[in-house]
């Protein structure tokens, strides 16, 4: 800076810019909550080859579809999986109409808080607590009873909402995607419609743009005008080889991005990035006990045993929530 | 106008302005094609109603929702469904690596060109027909299958290429809603991978915007990569009933307009238009044997008989071609 005679209102200016410039330096980052490195270049490379036109890895906005895994990858999964404990609660809401859940199992385990017991009553006890808290009801009512619930739903170790137990750093990726034109999807084996009534708020995804697991949904007429209903039968499970398959009946185009976490994400990243042209697959590492939670293989919720092993030879690149995330979770 | 002394040159200027007063009363008006009348006023109201800030029916930009019927609403669909034209080509194709299909039925009749005889082959026949001709390929492979066909296939009666065998008035309207901001989806019951390889050039419709019938698809891990095979199995079947469970499976929203030309659009238009706040239901209505064809109650092909009934009493549009469309097919 030259030096220059100045008298203290221009003075005071100068040092106001001096002062901002922090600020700005920030604003040009977009990904602030992310430590320098590996991780946080690749995702910058990424996004500058195939945004550059005339580049080698030049794709045009249309084609630049990116998906993200929910669970584990853009919220908290710990302890359980947040539609399990909406099921659970929803069990609880429910039990006074049905006095015979009382002695009936799986129910009886739900409302006696026993989560051993629930477990112990293995798939067919899932299906059933699943059956009751997510059909019988039409559309809408199930988007009421979710949007009342995760309003106030709290994530029982984090003591956060449900929607604040989200990582900051995987949302600054999703705006950094849509700044440069990218359509950003979730992929999630979780509930379509558990999802959507919050993911736009949560995440700015709109509800056209959530891929989950479906029900059957039937059409009536009632009374009161059509309905669709939600009804006790599986149309579609969005995990594992069902990611590809719903990425393409629900997008019709391959991503050129994907990011998980779990060994569910596996043939997401596989389809993803084993295509000709610039592609980025991420697994979110899950490696920080003390201000999230470790664990990979040997975990029954999000396991990563798997995709961790192939890893390196596909070029996934792992994300480690210890060493790349400055900041995990929104600033309360 | 003033009468004043001018010069010749700027008279030259004023009588050029003149010559081009109708150009620019022709840019100002979104609908072109159609003639004065109540159809295209009931656009250009409920558009001006649900984008009017501040207004009783404003409806905010992501919840402007429009769904299109293919078949009879944006293209043509005699003298017979254009994805059957495609079948019947593909079976003719395919015979060489089918010797057996010169004695077998429905393929027999096909290769004879025999459509009576195809017809009397039932549901079963097209089956059959549409399974070898859909399925046991890749997604990738049917897309390249279906893109070269309809750069080439036309229309036996019209003589014009499928894609500009389109109705120019509703490519208007879907331009007129995007250009205000709507979300404008294909909800067809053809096949979902038969119409994203062409629609958007066609259209302007984007694959991720086309909704349809879809058969399963498997994924698979070949030596030359992962793949999404076509299985000859019925995933979906996107008509009637099942329009409102696709729009709801694929958007997740409830559409405020709705455009179709058969009873298969029945439950679509119900469900659109059954809603509070301002909606819009239209049927193109096949009434101009001139320049296209004549056809509602008594037809095979986009029979409309139950939603001819219907639409007075739930108050949907019936659009006339013959009365409501100055021109109706692309100015070649």
């Amino acid at each position: 800076m030259n030096m220059v005679k100045v008298n203290s209102a221009s003075a005071a200016i100068a040092f106001g810019a001096l002062l901002f410039v922090p600020a700005a330096f920030a604003a040009d980052d977009p990904l602030p909550s992310w430590n320098d490195g590996a991780s946080k270049q690749a995702i910058v490379d990424f996004v500058t080859a195939v945004t550059t036109e005339g580049g080698a890895d030049f794709v045009p906005a249309g084609d630049r579809i990116a998906t993200f895994d929910n669970d584990g990858t853009l919220w908290v999964e710990q302890p359980i999986y947040v539609q399990l404990a909406f099921a659970l609660d929803e069990v609880k809401a429910m039990a006074p109409q049905h006095p015979e859940w009382k002695d009936t199992e799986p129910f009886k385990s739900v409302l006696a808080g026993d989560i051993s017991g629930v477990a112990a009553s293995g798939k067919e006890g899932l299906e059933k607590i699943i059956a009751v808290t997510h059909s019988g009801m039409t559309t809408d009512q199930f988007d009421q009873t979710v949007s009342a619930w995760i309003a106030t739903a709290k994530n029982p170790k984090t003591g956060r909402l449900h929607t604040e137990d989200i990582y900051t750093p995987m949302v600054e990726v999703i705006d950094y995607l849509k700044a440069n034109d990218f359509d950003v999807y979730i992929v999630s084996g979780g509930g379509i419609e558990f999802m959507r009534p919050w993911t736009l708020k949560t995440y700015g995804i709109p509800p056209e743009n959530v891929i989950g697991s479906s029900i059957k949904l039937k059409y009536e007429v009632t009374d009161a005008g059509p309905v669709l209903m939600r009804e006790p039968e599986i149309d579609f499970i969005d995990d594992g080889p069902g990611k590809p398959v719903g990425i393409q009946k629900f997008i019709g185009k391959r991503p050129i991005a994907a990011f998980g976490n779990s060994d569910g994400d596996f043939q997401m990243l596989q389809w993803t990035t084993n295509a000709p042209g610039k592609r980025l697959g991420m697994i979110v590492h899950h490696d920080d006990a003390v201000r999230e939670f470790a664990y990979d293989r040997d975990s029954h919720i999000g396991k990563l045993d798997k995709a961790l092993d192939a890893a390196p030879k596909e070029g996934w690149h792992l994300i480690s929530m210890k060493d790349d995330w400055k900041q995990i979770f929104p600033t309360p």
